[in-house]
C-alpha cells in the first residue's frame, strides 16, 4: 500500500476514533432513541425486551460467578461462560434501553472479573487440537462469547470512566484479540467458518476500541494482503448464489458472524460498501439459507446437519431482522419472525417488530430454486423444486454439489423429499447427539463415518455396495457434479438433471427429477429417472429411505420374520438389517406407506433381474446410536447400462380424528420405457384410469432450442429443449 | 304397566304431539332464535356457521348422489353416505339458521331418494355377521346416519308439507326404524355401545315423527321391561364413576350417543330427568373421558385403542358443549372448545361460543384422580396420578380395572407414563390402521391378538412368559384386579397401590406407585413397587417400553449386532427381537433415553439373579404390521417371592435449538431394600447429592389409622396410614 494513502488512513482512522459514539455496532446510537420511543408499541419488540428483563432479573439477584475453565461443551463451566456472554449482552442492551445503571454495574463487575481472570489462564485443558480456546474448550467458542461481549462493552462504554475502560481493554479484551491473532493466528487467517466467527469478534471488539488498524487484518488477514480474513471469507466461502459450500447446517451457524460483522462494518465503515460487496453476496447468502429450509422450519439436513435445527435458532434472528432491514423489506420475512416471538434488538429488528404490528407480514416465499456450489458457481449444486402452498407443499432436493470438505457426505445426485410438512424420502443428516455428555461427549459418533456419511445411507445410486470415491475424502473435494438443467418456468412441470461421472470411475450417472401436475393426481407427481451408463457390470442399488409405516406392496416378498441379518459387512451396509427380499414380477412394483395423514406411493419399473430388498437402519450398532429407520432398496444385481425409472406420489388421507381414509392406493397402474438412449429418454405413465402421460428427457443437448428426435417401431416422438411432458393421444380426442 | 297409566300417557303422547314443536331434538326452536341474534359476536360460533356454508356450497353446486350400497368401510359408497349424513345435518342447521329454502330444497331431495332407494335395499352385500346394516356393513354405522338424519328432518319438518312428510316417513324413516326394531331387535336391544347408537338413533327420528310410544321402547327395550334400551345401558355400562368398562377409546365414541340422546331427551321429555338418573351418571361420564386424556389430547390408549385420538374429534364437541351447557359452566372446558375451533350449534354451542369471547376459558382441570370400574363400581378401576400444569405435566396411569370385554387388554396392573407433553413409557394400544383397506380392510389386525393384547405388550408382570388368564377372555372377564389404596391428598407424594390374585393362579400381584416431589429433583420421580408372591418358582419379567433413544446404561451388556433373534415362540414375544442382554452387577441398575426435549432414567433394583434384555417390537410380523419400538425388560429368571423396586425420573433438558444440553444423566444413586415383609415394604433412594429418601409403603391393611411398625436390625420404622415417605435422618439435622 501507498505510504501517503496509508498515513491518510491511520489519520482517518484516529479522526473516526474522536468522534466515535457508542453503541455503534448492532444497536447504534440512532436507534436507542428510535426504540425507546417505540416501546410499548410493538409487540415483539416488547416481548424481547420483557424477556431480556425476566432473564436478567434472576442474574442481578445471583453471586457473579466466573470460574476458572475445566469442562468441555456441556459441562458446567462451559455453560456458565457462555451464559455469562449472554447476560452481559442484555446488560448491555437494556442499559441502553432503559439508562438503568445497575445494569452497567452488573455488566461491569462481571467483566472485571473476566479481566482479572483472563491474563491467567493457559489453554483450556479439554481444548481440541486444532483450534485451542482459553475460557472454552474450543477457540469457536470463545470467538462468539467475544461477538456477544464487544456489543456489551459497546453499549456500557460511554457509562464506564476513561480508567475503567484502559483496566478492561488492557486484562482482557486487549490480550484476548493477541490470543486469536497471535498464538492462534492459524484459526484467525483461515477461510472456513471457525475463521469467519474469529475475524468477527476480534473486528467488533477492535471497531469498539477504535483499532481500526486491527479491523483492517480481520478484513485482509494479519499479512493484510487478503490471503485470509473477511472479505476472503466472503469470496471464497459462499457461491454466487450464495450458497455456502459445507451445507445448510454449516450455513446456518456461519450466517451470524458473517451478518453481524457486515452489518458492524456498515455501520462503523459504510465507506467499505460491504453489502454491495461481490454483487451482494450476503445478501444472496441470507436469502439462500432460508430457501435451504422447508415449510416446517427445518433445514434440509444433506451432510452434517442435526434435524432438530429450525429457522428458530438464534442466528436466524439475526439473519431475518437484517435482511428484512437491508436487503429491501421482504414482507414474506415477517412470517417468520413471528414465528421466533423476538426480534434483534438494533435498528433492524424495530423494523421488524414495527411492519408485524403494521399487519405486513405475508407467508415466507418459498421457490424453486437452483443454488450453484463452489467459488465461481461452477461445481454443481442443489435443485429444489417445490409445489404448493406454505401449509401443503410438495418439495424435492436434489444434490449435485461439490462435497462439502470435511462435514460433507458422499452422496452425489441423492434427492430428499418433503410433503405435508413432513419429511418423506429422509436424508439421515449426522449421527450426533448435540452436546450430550454419554454420547461421545455430544461430538460426531463413530457411526457418523461408518454410516452417516456413506453412500447407501442415501437416496442415491450405490455402485458394486461401494461408496462414492470410494469414501476418500481428498479426492473427492476435488471433484463436484454437474447440472445438466433446471426448468421451473411451467407450473405443471418443474424439471430437473444432473450429471456425474466421477464418484465412481468407469460409471456415468445422470438422474431427472420431474415435478408433474395433472387434474387426475391429488398433487403433484415426481418423475425420478436415473440413467447409469458403464462398460463394464455391476451391482446398482438405488435405496429409499421413506419415512412411515408400510401399509401394501403389489408384490409378493420373503419376510426375515424369525432371524435377521445384516445387509453387508462394510460401506455402510453392515448397519442395515435384512427385513425382506422380492424378486417382483417384469412390470411395475409398487410400494404404498402411510406418513401421517396421507399415503405414497412408489411405483419403480422392474425388469427380469430387479431385486427389491427392504431394510432397517441399526445393525451392528451396540450403543444403540442410530435411529430405526426403514428403507427400499432398488437392486440391479449385474447390469452395465441400466435405467431406473420411478414414480413416487402422494396421494389420499388418512384422517384418523373424522375417522376419513380415502385413496390409500395409488392411482398409477405402470410406468414403462418407450425408449432410452444417449440422446433421449421417454417414459409413459400410465393412471389407473387409463390416462398415459408421456415424459421425454434430453440426455446430450440440454439447450433450449435442441431438436430432439425419438424413432421408435410405432411412432416418431419430437420435441425442442431440454424436456417435453404430453398426454398421449391415444386416438381420444383430449 | 298399569291400563288406567297407560291410557294417560298415550294421551300425553298425542297432545305433546299436538303441540310439537321443531326442531326441539338438539336445536330448539328458542335456541335459533338467541343464535340468530348472536351471529357475527362470537368467533367460535360464526367459524362454525361458516365452514357448515363452505363445506354445503360444493355439495349444493353439485349433483346429490345417493348409490346403491356395495362397499365396506373405506370404499365409496360407505364414505359417500357418511357424507350425505353429514351434509343432512348441515343443511338442517343452515336452513334453520338462514332460513335459506335452498337449503330445504337440497336435503329434501336427498332424503327423497333415500326414500326411494331404502325399502329396496336387502342386508349390505359387505354386511358383518352380528350387526348388519343395509346403507352401511355395520348396522352400527346406520344408527350413526340415523343420529344425524334424525336431526336434520327436525330442522326442515316444518317447511315439508304434511305430505312429503308422510312419504319421506312411510318409506324411509319407519322401515328404517322397523329394521331397527324388528329385523335387527338384537342390537337394539343389547347393553352395548352398539345398542346406544342403535337407541339414540331410532330414539331421536320418533321424537321427530312424534311416536312416544317408540321412544319408550328405545328407553326401556322392546320388550318395555328395563332389560335393555338407554336406561339399561346407563345403569350397566358405566360405574357409578361415569368409567365405561370397555375404556377411553370406546367412552369416547359411545359418549355421542348417551349424551346426544339424553339431551333430545331432556328437551321433549324432561319430566325423565334424565341428567339426574343414577345420581348424574352422564354428567361424571362426561368428566371421566376428559380426565381420560392427557395434555396433548390424546386418551390413554389402554385396550383396543388408537393413539390418534384426542379430545378434538367430534363426539367431543358435543360432549364438551352440553357438558359446560348442563354440568355447571366449568370454564376449564373452554380451552378444548377453543382447540376445537367450532361448536355445537345448539343453546350449549352458543353458551361456550359466548363465554369463550368473554374471554372465560382457563386451563382444563386435569386432576389425580380413581375411576372405578364395575356397574356397581366395586370392580377395580383405573388409578391416575398427575403433577405439574398443563403445559408440563407428568403423568402416569396404573389399570388395575376389570376386563372390559372383547376388546380388553391382557394386562392387569400396568402402568403407562406420559410426561412433557409426549408418551413416556408408552400402551401399544391396538394393532389396526383406521379406515386402510390394505390392512385388512381397516380392521384389527392379527397381530392385535397375537401382539397388542398380550400381557408382555405391557408394561406390567409377565409370569412364565404367558399372559394373563391364560389369554382367556371367559376367563378373565369374571375378574378383575383391586384398589388397595390411592391417595391424592399431599401434593408431594400421591401414592396408589392395588392388587391382583386372579391373573397367575397361584401369583399374587401388588403394584405400588408413588410420585414424589423433592427441591433436589427436577421433576416429581415415580417409584414402583411391584410385589409378587407365589409358593411355587417362576420367571417374572417386567418390561418397560420406553419411548425415546437409548443414551446410555451404567451396566455392561452383550448386544445382538448382527444377527437378531426373537425373544420367544408365544403370547406375544415371538414378536420381540432380542436386540441385547446383561446380568448386571448387584445394586442398581441404569437405563437412559431422550424423550423430546427431556432425559428419563429408569433405575432398578438388581440382585444376583436379575437378567436386562433389550427388544424391539416388529419380529413375526411379515406385513408390517407393527411399530418397531423398543423396551427394556427386567427379569427374574426363577422366583417365588419377589420384590421389584424401580425409580422412574424425569431430568435434565435437551434444546437443540439454542444448542443448550443439561442433566442428561440421572440424579438418582440407587435405590435399595430395606425390608419387605407381608406387612410393608420399605425402598431407600439415594440422590447422587447422598440424599437418602425412605418410601413405607402397607402390604396388608391400607385404613387410614392402620399402625405399621418394622423391625430392622438398625433401628425400628412406624407409621400410621397406607405410606409415609421421609427424608431419612443420617445424623445431620435437616
Amino acid at each position: 500500500m501507498h505510504k501517503a494513502i496509508n498515513i491518510l488512513l491511520i489519520l482517518l482512522a484516529f479522526s473516526l476514533m474522536a468522534n466515535a459514539q457508542h453503541p455503534n455496532l448492532i444497536l447504534t446510537q440512532q436507534a436507542v432513541k428510535e426504540i425507546r420511543g417505540s416501546l410499548g408499541k410493538y409487540p415483539l419488540l416488547d416481548q424481547t425486551v420483557e424477556n431480556y428483563q425476566n432473564k436478567l432479573k434472576q442474574a442481578l439477584e445471583t453471586d457473579i460467578l466466573v470460574p476458572v475453565p475445566k469442562d468441555p461443551g456441556g459441562g458446567y463451566t462451559h455453560e456458565k461462560h457462555k451464559q455469562n456472554g449472554k447476560e452481559l449482552y442484555m446488560a448491555g442492551i437494556l442499559f441502553q434501553l432503559t439508562g438503568d445503571k445497575v445494569y452497567v454495574d452488573f455488566a461491569h463487575r462481571m467483566l472485571k472479573q473476566y479481566a482479572a481472570l483472563y491474563p491467567t489462564l493457559p489453554l483450556h485443558p479439554e481444548r481440541k487440537s486444532n483450534n485451542p480456546g482459553k475460557l472454552f474448550w474450543q477457540g469457536l467458542n470463545e470467538s462468539v462469547w467475544l461477538v456477544q461481549v464487544s456489543q456489551a462493552y459497546d453499549c456500557i462504554y460511554d457509562a464506564l470512566s476513561a480508567k475503567e475502560r484502559a483496566y478492561l481493554e488492557e486484562h482482557l479484551f486487549h490480550p484476548m484479540v493477541q490470543f486469536f491473532t497471535e498464538e492462534n493466528v492459524r484459526n484467525f487467517d483461515i477461510v472456513h467458518n471457525h475463521g469467519t466467527w474469529c475475524v468477527a469478534g476480534v473486528g467488533m471488539i477492535s471497531y469498539v476500541m477504535g483499532d481500526l488498524k486491527m479491523v483492517e487484518k480481520c478484513l485482509y488477514s494479519t499479512r493484510l494482503d487478503g490471503s485470509g480474513g473477511f472479505m476472503a471469507q466472503l469470496e471464497q466461502l459462499f457461491s454466487p448464489d450464495g450458497y455456502y459450500t459445507e451445507g445448510p447446517y454449516y450455513q446456518r451457524y456461519a450466517m451470524m458472524p458473517f451478518i453481524l460483522f457486515a452489518e458492524a462494518i456498515q455501520n462503523n465503515q459504510p465507506e467499505k460498501y460491504i453489502y454491495q460487496f461481490r454483487d451482494g453476496v450476503i445478501a444472496k447468502a441470507s436469502n439462500a439459507i432460508l430457501q435451504l429450509t422447508y415449510t416446517n422450519g427445518r433445514f434440509f439436513p444433506i451432510n452434517d446437519a442435526l434435524k432438530e435445527k429450525t429457522y428458530l435458532t438464534q442466528e436466524m434472528i439475526c439473519n431475518v431482522d437484517i435482511a428484512y432491514s437491508r436487503f429491501g423489506h421482504a414482507n414474506g420475512l415477517l412470517s417468520i419472525a413471528e414465528k421466533h416471538g423476538e426480534v434483534l434488538i438494533a435498528k433492524a429488528g424495530l423494523e421488524v417488530a414495527k411492519a408485524v404490528a403494521e399487519g405486513k407480514s405475508q407467508p415466507f416465499d418459498w421457490q424453486s430454486i437452483e443454488l450453484k456450489d463452489g467459488a465461481n458457481g461452477d461445481e454443481g449444486g442443489i435443485g429444489i423444486l417445490r409445489a404448493g402452498s406454505a401449509t401443503d407443499q410438495l418439495c424435492i432436493l436434489m444434490k449435485y454439489a461439490g462435497q462439502g470438505m470435511g462435514h460433507g457426505h458422499f452422496d452425489k445426485l441423492s434427492i430428499s423429499m418433503f410433503d405435508n410438512n413432513q419429511e418423506i424420502l429422509q436424508d439421515y443428516g449426522a449421527a450426533r447427539f448435540l452436546n450430550t455428555v454419554q454420547k461421545e461427549g455430544g461430538r460426531y459418533l463413530p457411526e457418523n463415518k461408518t454410516w452417516a456419511k456413506q453412500t447407501i445411507a442415501h437416496n442415491t445410486l450405490v455402485v458394486d455396495g461401494t461408496s462414492n470415491f470410494d469414501g476418500n475424502l481428498r479426492v473427492a473435494q476435488q471433484q463436484h457434479a454437474d447440472c445438466f438443467f433446471f426448468e421451473t418456468d411451467k407450473m405443471n412441470s418443474q424439471v430437473m438433471s444432473a450429471k456425474d461421472h466421477h464418484a465412481y470411475p468407469g460409471v456415468k450417472m445422470q438422474r431427472t427429477i420431474a415435478m408433474l401436475q395433472d387434474s387426475e393426481m391429488q398433487k403433484p407427481i415426481i418423475v425420478d429417472l436415473f440413467r447409469v451408463k458403464s462398460d463394464m457390470e455391476h451391482q446398482y442399488d438405488v435405496p429409499f429411505y421413506y419415512q412411515g409405516h408400510l401399509i401394501a406392496t403389489n408384490f409378493e416378498y420373503k419376510a426375515y420374520k424369525d432371524l435377521r441379518k445384516t445387509m453387508g459387512s462394510d460401506n455402510g451396509y453392515q448397519h442395515l438389517w435384512l427385513e425382506a427380499e422380492a424378486i417382483p414380477e417384469q412390470g411395475s412394483a409398487q410400494f404404498t406407506w402411510l406418513n401421517d395423514s396421507r399415503f405414497y406411493t412408489i411405483t419403480t419399473i422392474t425388469d427380469a433381474n430387479t431385486q427389491l430388498l427392504m431394510g432397517r437402519i441399526g445393525a451392528n450398532d451396540p450403543n444403540f446410536n442410530l435411529r430405526n429407520e426403514p428403507c427400499l432398496i432398488v437392486r440391479q444385481p449385474k447390469a452395465g447400462n441400466h435405467l431406473f425409472a420411478s414414480v413416487i406420489e402422494p396421494h389420499g388421507v388418512f384422517d384418523p380424528t373424522s375417522e376419513y381414509t380415502a385413496q390409500s392406493s395409488s392411482k398409477i397402474k405402470g410406468i414403462e420405457v418407450i425408449s432410452d438412449t444417449d440422446d433421449a429418454t421417454i417414459v409413459r405413465i400410465t393412471s389407473q384410469q387409463g390416462k398415459h402421460f408421456l415424459l421425454m428427457v434430453a440426455n446430450d443437448k440440454a439447450e433450449k432450442n435442441a431438436l430432439h428426435s425419438v424413432d421408435t417401431p410405432k411412432q416418431t416422438y419430437q420435441w425442442t429443449g431440454p424436456f417435453k411432458v404430453e398426454i398421449e393421444n391415444m386416438g381420444l380426442t383430449h
